[in-house]
């Protein structure tokens, strides 16, 4: 499981085409979230709840460190080419994200969608960061 | 040797703080590229020239199926934990950018900044890619 951890000053994202037929339906308008936490996750082949747990904790230790408190959850394939299928990587980032929902004002972008994606990620060290488990 | 590859309407970034001390010195503005083809490259313990040589070729087939011809090559360190030294790392990223070059309009980001990055990315299905060699 690898989580990509932008501190940024806004995200927008649309979702444009559902590449997952099981995809639930969402609206398709532009979302906005500003100061906030982006964690683009993306889960692997062998991941499970036991590394959700884990990779809850490694974020909410990522945000204390540059204090802030609103994370927004992105579904992102393209950090791994040994990816969970669809359905479990759904189920896993759904725990991740009730997990998040107990520290956190936290927001959760549409699975299983091509969207455009326009972000502004601040500049400081911290502002990028890998987290694998 | 990842390389994640976006489509991008535009990306801007900003050079901030010098993260490694050999860093060539560079000049602190924003810089902005549109319609592009941005590489976030980062190298990895095992990489050598051969590894380069593959994954120019890849980026080369990737550009041809969307069409473009303009490449920036963006050191990013953030797609891995086994990441190789700098020294290595800028090494082959410069011989990335000489392969690229011989084919694309192709520009190099600085190696060894935290940068500011603003990035609007397309929402076509190949606006996404992730290479692994």
């Amino acid at each position: 499981m690898k989580v990509l951890l932008f501190h940024c000053d806004f995200i927008e994202y649309k979702p444009v085409k559902k590449e997952w037929k099981n995809a639930e339906n969402v609206e398709i308008k532009t979302y906005r979230f500003e100061e906030i936490l982006v964690a683009f996750t993306c889960i692997e082949e062998d991941d499970n709840e036991e590394k959700v747990e884990k990779m809850a904790r490694e974020i909410k230790i990522a945000s204390e460190r540059i204090r802030i408190d609103r994370i927004l959850i992105y579904p992102f394939a393209h950090l791994s080419n040994k990816l969970a299928k669809p359905e479990t990587a759904l189920k896993l980032i759904s725990s991740l994200y009730e997990k998040l929902k107990n520290y956190f004002e936290c927001y959760l972008a549409p699975f299983g969608y091509s969207k455009e994606l326009h972000i502004k990620i601040k500049g400081h060290p911290l502002a990028e960061q890998l987290r694998v488990v």
